[in-house]
C-alpha cells in the first residue's frame, strides 16, 4: 500500500510519500500534492521512485499531517446520497444527485480543531468517502471515463450547522461552509489501490461512542455516477474534491439530537483510507 | 479615476493599470492581481506608483482581456437580493440573504464566449455588481469593518442554467457552475474611486434589446451587509468574489421565457465599472 501526505504548518506543507510504514519524501519530485502534480501522473510516479529505492526517508515525528491535497479549486458535496441518511433526516430518496458547494477554504488537517461557529447550536458531523480528481473532466460518457479521472480517495468530515442549513433560508452552502469545516485525510490513497470504492466500511464516533458504521456499498449514486454526473454540470479539474455523501447516524437523524459542544472529540475512519479525530473548539 | 486589469491569453493574464485612459504595466510591481496582492495594499500601492511617474506605459492593442482578479478562492453569491426579481421569479422576499457558491473556476474574462451547456433549454443572464475581498474577514462587528474588507468592484455576468438550477433537484449550484458561467471585468475599480456604491445604475441587452435596467440602490440587502452576514457563516479571504445579486428583467422572469442561444450577443454595463460583452456559443 502507498498512502500521500502533506506534513507541516498549515500552509508550508511539504509532500511525503508512505510506502510500506516508512516515509519518504517527495520534494525532489514535487513543491505539493496539488491538480498540477496529479495532473502530472505524480501519484505514479513517485510511487515508481519510492519503489525503486529513489527516495529518501524522512522523520515526521510531531509533525502535524496536513489535508492530503492542497486547496481544492473547488469542494463539491453530494447532499442526500444514502438511502438511511436521507430517511433518518425525513427527506425523499433523490431522482438524480442533490449538488452543494463548500468554500474550499474550509479543508483543513486530519487532526485540526474544527471550530464551533459562534451562535451555533447545531453543528453536525458527516463521515464521507472524499474523490479527489485527477484529470480535467468536461461531459463525461461512460463509468471508464469517470474512474480515468479519479487520482484517488480520502476520509472527509462534512461538518455542517444544521440550522445555519436548513433554518435561516436559501441553500444549504451556509451551513456547509463555516471555518475548518472540511477535515480532510490522513491520506490520498491512489485509486488502483483502492480494490472496490463501493465496499468500504465507514465509520464516525463522538466521545468514543459509535455513531455512524456504514458502508459505501449503500450509496445510492455510487462514486462513478457522480464524477460523471457532476461533469454534465461543471469542469472537474485536477485536485478538486468530491464529497460522496454521508451514511445514517448524524445528530440531526437522533430522536432528540445531541449536537457537537466544545470539548467534543470526533474519530472518522475509512476501511484502508486511515483514521482521523478532532477536538471540537469554540471559534 | 483608477482601473486594474489583466491583460493576455487565458492563465497567463499580466496586471495592469488604467490611469486617465493610459495603461501602464504593473509586472514591476506583482506577477498578478491575486489575494496575496490585495491583501498587501497592492491597489493603493499601484496607483501611488501610477500617479508618481514610477510605471511604464504598455500597449494593450489587439490584447484579451482576462478578469480583473486571479481565479478566486470562492465564488459566493447572493440570491433574489432586488425586490423586483424575486417578485418576477414568484419567490418571497427574502428574510435574511440567501446564499450560494459558484465553481470559482467559472470566472472568464469580460469578453470570453458564454458556453451554453449541452443539453441546456434555459441559460440565463444576471448583471451583477461583483465585490472583490481585499483582507481576510471573520464575524465583522460593523458596516466600518466591512467596508475596510472590501478592494474593489466589478461587473459580473451570474450565468445560470434554470432547469439544472431549479427543476433538477436540490440546491441551485447545480446550474450556476457550469463552465464560463461568470464573466467577470472588464475593470477592478478600487472601493475608494466608487462614491456609492448603492446608487450605481445597471443594465444589460441581448442582441441590443435591454433586459434588465436596474439600481444597486434597490438591492434587499447592500453591499456592506452581505459582507457583514457572509462573514458570520464563512471566513472572506482576498481575492474571493461576492456576487451581490440581479435586479429584475432576467429571462426567467418574462412571461414567456426567451434564454439564451448560441449566436446571442448579451452585454452588460455598471456606472463606471465598465462594459463587457459576450458572445455565446454551444459547448
Amino acid at each position: 500500500m502507498t498512502e500521500f501526505m502533506r506534513i507541516g504548518a498549515p500552509g508550508a506543507e511539504i509532500p511525503v510519500l508512505r510506502h510500506e510504514g516508512a516515509h519518504y519524501d517527495l520534494r525532489p519530485l514535487t513543491h505539493d500534492i496539488d491538480g498540477a502534480f496529479l495532473a502530472a501522473d505524480g501519484l505514479r510516479r513517485a510511487r515508481d521512485a519510492a519503489r525503486g529505492g529513489g527516495l529518501e526517508r524522512i522523520d515526521l515525528t510531531g509533525a502535524r499531517i496536513g489535508a492530503p491535497v492542497a486547496t481544492p479549486g473547488k469542494v463539491v458535496c453530494i447532499g442526500l446520497n444514502y438511502r438511511d441518511h436521507a430517511e433518518e433526516t425525513g427527506a425523499a430518496i433523490p431522482q438524480e444527485p442533490v449538488v452543494f458547494m463548500k468554500d474550499p477554504g474550509t479543508v483543513v488537517g486530519p487532526f485540526d480543531e474544527v471550530l464551533i461557529p459562534r451562535g451555533s447550536r447545531k453543528t453536525d458531523w458527516e463521515v464521507e468517502l472524499a474523490v479527489v480528481i485527477g484529470t480535467t473532466a468536461r461531459y463525461l460518457a461512460s463509468d471508464e471515463e469517470a474512474a480515468a479521472s479519479i487520482a484517488g480517495y480520502a476520509i472527509s468530515n462534512d461538518v455542517s450547522e444544521r440550522e445555519f442549513q436548513l433554518e435561516r433560508g436559501g441553500q444549504w452552502d451556509k451551513g456547509k461552509s463555516c471555518e475548518s469545516f472540511n477535515p480532510l485525510g490522513p491520506w490520498l490513497v491512489p485509486a488502483d489501490e483502492v480494490a472496490d470504492p463501493q465496499d468500504l466500511g465507514m465509520r464516525l464516533s463522538v466521545n468514543g461512542e459509535q455513531r455512524q458504521n456504514g458502508s459505501t456499498s449503500t450509496m445510492i449514486f455510487g462514486v462513478l455516477e457522480v464524477v460523471r454526473y457532476l461533469s454534465q454540470f461543471m469542469v472537474l479539474r485536477p485536485g478538486d474534491v468530491v464529497n460522496t455523501g454521508t451514511p445514517a447516524g448524524v445528530a440531526l437523524g437522533m430522536p432528540t439530537p445531541v449536537y457537537l459542544a466544545p470539548g467534543d472529540r470526533v474519530e472518522l475512519s475509512i476501511d484502508g483510507l486511515g483514521t482521523a479525530r478532532q477536538l471540537c473548539v469554540a471559534a
